[in-house]
């Protein structure tokens, strides 16, 4: 392959201004000393998976919590680390392209240099692809200066983003081992990041120096749990898909003619439709998840949309504004029971062409029934974690198709007596992906590439690169390292009664969960959604958060996801620590019997509680 | 209709901030005089149709040129108007919004105001229809706060673009008089501009008070000409458009394996495609003039596109982006006959069902050919003039389909050897258009507000507001008006060896006419293009404008299209005018015999040059 990787093209006069930006160090990754506390052993979430993950992963499973320390702080048990060897670092980008990815590369570079200046980074050339042909490129100074603050995965390219078959998984072992790597860092979604851990665990069994190091890249937003709070390009994608709805909302409202379909890339999960809701106000949205739980059908949302048009129509608006997920048609239960049929038969080998006619009856009826460029999309190949290509199936033309039809029909019967129905569909994804980063974007991918370095320098293996308490400015911000298998789960599927199966320990995409744990996250958020959602679909109260801004009021915002959200997990285990501390502490050895007895009594009421509360509650989960 | 124009919903914190900037005023439109100067009589550029414009508006042809000055210039004519009566104007948004469209009516308000307190200003709700029914909202501070610099046309609404039926014409005419219109601003780009020449001759015959001014606003850009440097909405336009396709760009570059095909709203001509290529740099660009004037075929550009993936896929690079203008379908000639052919059928009221069945056996063999979604786009009816419904036609579809099919075929013959040719399409317009005005329209469309007012305190009628010298800064804008008739040209079509038909005068949009006057006007883009365009198509040297900036470096970048050309007609025609005055003040009676003698030797032979460059040419356009 003749690359052209690296070749810089000439920059825009503010891509020239953005690549001078530099961004601020939280103070816990300043200085060339670094500073580690480690945390007790971590369980994971999923205390019914706990076991399988934990026979997966014998030598990655249970490692502690890590936090990095600023100077200043004083803990009794903070391993400091004063030499820093050069070393060697490989990086690749493994996945969609998410804006900030460059930044990674660049805060591990400047730390690596920082500490030791002969330390070397390789970056992999066109993502796993390199890694397994061991093509690199050594990053430096003057390619990153092209590279800095600016969006896509140009300097490096990606391919696919699995490292998975135990050739795939061969092959980066035998890369690490000939370029004598100490750290392989993996910038990726939750795909890349569950083949990072299971990479650090085949390393460790191997014997191979080489520390594996995943990083939260992912513009879906989906990479969410107890230590990761937002994924990189999560609050880009939102702002540039937010600025486009919003004008198209303000097309609507000053053409009046036309009800726009929008769907938004992002897989499985609501998070960017969510979010973009947030921002711009549009009058509806259908959030995946809100569609699994309440076991919508195709004919359910079409009849709740073309009532919604109907009653704008009372008060004579003809025009709207939609939004959809991508993953929404795999959210519908008779469309991924279709789904479901279809990849089957793919994994027997049917060809296309023979798929329909295999069909059960109810499927087939399904199947017969769709519009027919909505059939060729769902009879494409299923994507490497068995998903749809939920790219290509434009749910929003076949919702709008229906939607038409129904309205046509109404209108014949008479129970309609509106103006036509005009529907305009996008598809937002590939528009927002390649953006210049947000400031935020910008910053957060250039501390997780520092602490990259902090993880390797305290030779932690599986482990990925957190911060917390990002609402707050970057001079607040939390800096850590939690070990990749703390984040799995377990999945069950129930099939038939009595029998389930269990799928391999996995960071599965965080759904917006209507009932769970996700839910609590984004809860103000849905509040707010719901309570104006009759004000979003019947007055127009569209918002637009305008372009990108790199300057000025506006370049400091961030996500409201983000802002409404009260995480600080790690924090709070931090805080936990201080309290189980104080507690050995007042209640020391030669304490008086009246101190022991209340510390006592207290202790166990407080652990009775809290065993009930994580026993395991085997609720069945919804792969949907 | 129960509307909600006028009724602001939230602003974000960037529209607030937005709508607190303040545009600049130039120094001519400074204080409570108004400073008018008349040049010369004008005449039509197209002096072949100067005739039948003249007949066709015998009392607002020939009209001078009005010229705004600053306090400080003396010249002799000046009038100068310092009484300014209370006056009642309407604002009417006519055709398709382009983001600065507020702006025009905040100018113009400020203008009413400051000269009289008293002044009112009403603007038609839900555009010309709104002008029909006497539909009227005053326009106050109050409104205008939430619509300051933002987009979209939402504060009035918009419907149809045309005021041209005699019925039309009588209730525009009914409504200004029973409003008792001292003047009416239409605000829009050349159809409404022609009509408001056609507006404003009527009144003129009716002998109705109202004075009426043009305003040149469309995103398409092409409504250029001698007097008319550029449009509100298209620095808009260009920049958001330019920021999504060099995103997508980015995207190709990262994944490399799609072809991105982007069509760009903008009718008929190809500026914004120009403009945006300029600025992002793309693989490839198909300008509908290029493909008029060399009478390039369907066939042709399949085959230009796949010989273009083919040389890349020799050098291993299976992704790129390619533009389209969306008037690229009708400048195919063989489909612009095809669509002259449905069109006509569509006159005669033949039902789209019959009209395949009817058309020529040479246009059928084409209609046949092509596949089904372009067959039902291509039998839409026309727009109001004429031309096909250009944003409901996916040439970029179309076009991708051609190359898929062809490229599959050398695939399998042999011809190509590379991977599979895979395409992803585009259509930026809508999301583009609705956006958020940049500085620079801003500061436009509230100067020309500000000229409106300018226009109608100096009595003017049939008069468009200008500004020239705009690539300079704001303090050196030119203000001007001229009258709509000057811009007007009239076609020909010829209808076999020796007949041709004679269209009405309009104001038609201004191609990039690669032989012509406007190719002069861009040549010094067309040529860093051609000069360029291997480089663009072989060496991905993508360029990224970023998003529309407010604050900061790149918050007062202009358009390329705008810089490159030297313009400012209306400053050379001062020029001139100041070069004659000298002449005549030289030459004055009682100068010496030599004098005279070298005066009139020199003033011969230069009217003899000018008269053999002025005859008519009698060239024949194309009316593609």
């Amino acid at each position: 392959m003749d690359s052209d990787f690296g070749i810089p093209g000439e920059l825009s006069a503010l891509q020239k201004h953005r690549s001078l930006y530099e961004p601020e160090l939280p103070p816990c990754l300043q200085g060339t000393t670094v500073r580690v506390e480690f945390g007790d052993g971590t369980t994971a979430a999923d205390s019914s998976g706990a076991h399988s993950i934990s026979r997966s992963f014998p030598h990655t499973y249970g490692q502690p919590l890590a936090h990095f320390l600023r100077a200043t702080v004083q803990v009794p048990d903070v391993k400091i680390i004063t030499e820093h060897p050069a070393i060697r670092v490989g990086v690749v980008f493994c996945g969609r392209q998410s804006p900030g990815g460059h930044n990674v590369i660049w805060g591990l570079h400047s730390a690596l240099k920082i500490h030791n200046p002969n330390s070397t980074l390789l970056g992999f050339l066109g993502g796993t692809e390199g890694l397994f042909a061991q093509k690199t490129l050594e990053i430096t100074n003057d390619i990153l200066s092209n590279y800095r603050n600016q969006g896509g995965y140009d300097m490096l390219g990606r391919t696919k983003d699995q490292i998975r078959t135990t050739e795939q998984v061969n092959a980066a072992l035998t890369t690490c081992k000939a370029l004598k790597l100490d750290g392989l860092v993996i910038i990726g979604g939750v795909t890349s990041n569950t083949d990072a851990a299971q990479l650090a665990e085949t390393f460790a069994v191997a014997k191979c120096a080489t520390k594996v190091v995943g990083v939260p890249v992912t513009l879906n937003g989906d990479l969410k749990n107890q230590f990761v709070e937002t994924n990189v390009g999560f609050d880009t994608i939102c702002k540039v898909n937010s600025q486009l709805i919003s004008n198209v909302s303000t097309d609507a409202l000053s053409a009046e003619k036309y009800y726009y379909f929008i769907r938004l890339m992002g897989r499985k999960a609501s998070h960017v439709a969510l979010e973009c809701t947030l921002q711009s106000h549009p009058n509806m949205v259908i959030l995946g998840e809100e569609v699994a739980s309440s076991k919508l059908t195709l004919f359910d949302l079409t009849k709740q949309i073309c009532d919604a048009v109907q009653s704008r129509a009372e008060q004579d608006k003809y025009h709207g504004v939609i939004l959809l997920p991508e993953g929404l048609i795999e959210s519908i239960p008779e469309v991924y029971a279709l789904l479901q049929e279809i990849h089957g038969l793919h994994r027997q080998g049917v060809s296309v062409d023979n798929i329909s006619s295999q069909l059960s009856p109810w499927a087939s009826a399904l199947f017969e029934f769709l519009p027919l460029f909505i059939k060729k999309q769902l009879l494409l190949h299923p994507e490497s974690d068995d998903s749809a290509q939920l790219s290509q199936i434009e749910t929003e033309k076949l919702l709008a198709h229906l939607v038409e039809t129904e309205m046509n029909k109404r209108l014949k019967e008479g129970t309609y007596k509106g103006k036509k129905f005009n529907a305009i569909c996008h598809f937002f994804g590939y528009q927002a992906r390649g953006s210049l980063p947000s400031k935020f974007d910008c910053d957060y991918a250039y501390v997780l590439g520092h602490i990259c370095y902090h993880i390797l320098a305290a030779h932690l293996n599986g482990y990925m690169a957190t911060v917390t308490n990002l609402k707050n400015p970057v001079n607040k911000w939390r800096c850590g390292a939690a070990p990749i298998t703390a984040m799995m789960t377990v999945k069950r599927w129930s099939r038939g009664p009595g029998a389930s199966s269990i799928g391999k320990p996995a960071v599965h995409p965080a759904t917006v969960d209507l009932k769970g744990k996700a839910y609590e996250y984004v809860s103000a958020a849905m509040m707010l959604l719901r309570q104006n959602a009759t004000k979003f679909l019947m007055d127009d109260i569209y918002r637009n958060p305008g372009p990108l801004q790199f300057d000025g009021p506006g370049a400091d915002a961030k996500t409201v996801s983000l802002c409404v959200e009260d995480q600080d997990y790690m924090g709070r285990i931090k805080k936990l620590q201080e309290h189980l501390d104080k507690v050995r502490n007042i209640v020391k050895p030669g304490c008086s019997q009246d101190v022991l007895k209340a510390a006592l009594s207290a202790m166990a009421s407080v652990t009775e509680v809290l065993s009930v509360m994580s026993a395991p509650s085997f609720s069945s989960h919804t792969p949907f």
